[in-house]
């Protein structure tokens, strides 16, 4: 099975107004949609970050993968990574630092969804029997609530309403809850002043008692702030999620709060496991095949968690209906992925570029696509209305602080801010 | 892909006197072979140890997989852990501790390796490709000396002569060489009083300049005889396998000797990993799928020690083809496999239960076999011979102690021993 076209087709779709430290989302969310067709006709498809910089490196890696057996990404793998080269190429800054490994892994890793998607099409299983078969038959999701604005500036509100307080956050919860069935909730802090979002975590836990809640500043925190943080929350997170930069400092809070310690920012690539695992800066990590390196690689580090006592739960950023299938089978798979997964899903309300039909939601949880492949195939109508509103749209790249100083021109991005 | 039948078949094979710290192989070497057959009437071949004990939990899980699909490798995991439940199934000491799950990874690995084969055959590429596809396209194997007798006790000589001194290696490493043109060499120690090992290794030095030599105790030595060996041979040895037991006394050595230390004794599960890399006991590690829980698992394995910095051999026990051919595919699909692997294949001296053709050695090194699946084919005459040599032979587990004892009463297997 010999790959014989790939596209790359950049796509823009609407955005809620999510705050976070680094700014707000700005109205339109960027993905790349990676479709590879092989000599027999199969396409296989992948989903990544759309930002121009990481585009550009999908578009040049495509080239050199042409003529390659789908199987090959031992070779796929030592092809993007000389091509990518020394670059590195960064993102919004809320997915840790930027290495060259992780940008090689994160070319890498539509390539190898797409050609597992065409290995399950071709051999009539779903995907999660090429990563050993299910351990699960749905993927729990968790109800991921942000702070939020009641619409973009000089737009419409939209129907998920202003999220500035606690009520604002349990009116998100209970809605989020009510259409997919969340039992687990996940809030994006680092927004409001420590205290602020304590409450925010104490009115969620009074109104949904017994449900897990985790709290993500994204570094946003000192060390001490963080540690006075964890412990006025014991008893009501089940992790905490960086709230303070790297991992010595990860590890100082660690040493000092009464619940792990999850991380997508302070380790992002293997080479961050050692001195995390070394130091005991983190309970859990958070998985994202997007930045490691596709779903085999994935389910590597997933090993090297388990080996070394880490717990697992899994990352997400705005994504579509490819990433969410791909997502789905890796956790199907992984016998340690315990807790429920992260998925921006709910603020993509009805847009996507698959088929409607192959995912839902049932009690919170995606029971895993019964076709062969992702199973989900792409709706190539959306595809080419989302790939005109990415031409159209203006946005190159995700920029939440620019966009944020747009309406708030001091906002500090020093992390940590508190 | 369902599988309808399982055989498993043990088999025998004649086997030099080669002698280690635990004694002297007996006449006979014990292999089970399994052979999986689908719904769809494709086979797929595993192979593994012949011990008694072994077989029997071998068969019993045989019977808890019918029915499965033979991608579902999690599910068959479980049930082989399930089904194998606390028992410690040990050998014969030469492969480190016996644990729980050393014994659930050794008895599930055949069945998966026999998957691998049935799902290449389906898909028409070779297990390399359902690994990542080939990183090289031969795997080379080491010479692989011992010391030893010229003929098993009131037999006639074996056409590979005695190796009780310095001439008998020598000459056993040319007779390899010419035969199968390796050019790395292991010699297992732990048979001679530590001092003329020494002389052996440098013996070989001389003999075969610039060739990498390793020398493999099996933790005969204290910790103070490793050390005083390991400086003896500074600039001799590209590693220096097991010297002494335990990952403290290896750490101990690791610390005092100019080599790094490998080993398939004191780590030979995930859970003695954290250990081992905590205390730098180890800088190789020798793989087995016949005990890392098959050619996955064995590259998940892969991707631990390459995120923490171990350099990666193989082991091997008493083989015949399929073992070598699964070996082969693994070794070819991992990156970080560098050095060249152990084989038994010269002491197998052509006895074989696959088809001749697809297996050879070109310079030291087996090029992967062409063919869909693991490339082998049974040869069901000679595992028929081979099965009925099981039944007749007598020897039920491998038993190199009491073999010995009973021409030397007083051999002492007391590790470490010098
Ligand atoms: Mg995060
Ligand atoms: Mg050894």
């Amino acid at each position: 099975m010999i790959i014989r076209q790939i596209h790359v087709t950049p796509v823009a779709f609407r955005d809620p107004p999510l705050l976070n430290a680094a700014g707000v989302h700005e109205p339109w969310a960027l993905r790349t949609i990676v479709e590879i067709v092989t000599d027999e006709g199969i396409s296989g498809l992948g989903e990544t970050y759309g930002d121009l910089g990481h585009l550009t490196k999908v578009r040049e890696c495509a080239q050199v993968l042409l003529g390659l057996d789908v199987h090959a990404t031992n070779e796929m793998y030592a092809r993007v990574s000389a091509t990518v080269g020394d670059v590195v190429t960064d993102l919004h800054g809320l997915t840790g630092v930027a290495t060259k490994e992780k940008s090689v892994d994160r070319v890498f890793s539509p390539f190898e969804v797409a050609c597992l998607d065409i290995r399950g099409k071709a051999a009539g299983v779903p995907v999660v029997d090429l990563l050993g078969g299910r351990v699960r038959d749905a993927v729990p999701y968790s109800a991921y609530l942000f702070y939020k604005w009641a619409a973009h500036p000089g737009a419409d509100p939209d129907r998920f309403g202003p999220a500035l307080d606690e009520a604002g956050l349990v009116a998100q919860a209970a809605l989020l809850i009510k259409e997919y069935g969340f039992s687990s909730i996940k809030l994006k802090g680092g927004v409001l002043p420590p205290d602020q979002e304590i409450a925010g975590i104490r009115a969620l836990h009074a109104a949904f008692p017994g449900i897990p809640l985790r709290l993500d500043p994204n570094a946003a925190w000192t060390v001490e702030t963080s540690i006075r943080v964890g412990r006025e929350l014991d008893g009501a997170l089940q992790y905490l999620e960086d709230p303070t930069p790297g991992i010595s400092g990860m590890a100082e809070v660690a040493a000092a709060v009464p619940m792990p310690l999850a991380t997508n920012m302070c380790v992002v690539t293997p080479e961050h496991l050692p001195p995390a695992i070394s130091a005991r800066a983190i309970g859990v990590l958070l998985l994202d095949h997007h930045y490691w390196g596709g779903l085999v690689r994935s389910a590597h580090i997933a090993t090297v968690c388990g080996t070394f006592g880490l717990d697992l739960s899994m990352h997400s950023n705005s994504h579509l209906g490819i990433s969410l299938a791909a997502m789905t089978h890796l956790a199907a798979a992984t016998p340690n992925l315990t807790f429920a997964c992260d998925t921006h899903t709910p603020w993509q309300d009805g847009q996507d570029v698959v088929l409607p039909g192959s995912l839902r939601f049932t009690d919170g949880a995606v029971p895993v696509p019964a076709g062969p492949g992702l199973g989900v195939e792409l709706d190539r109508d959306a595809l080419a209305i989302m790939n005109e509103q990415y031409e159209t749209c203006g946005v190159r790249a995700r920029d939440d602080t620019t966009y944020m100083r747009r309406f708030e021109p001091t906002f500090s991005t020093r992390r940590p801010r508190w």
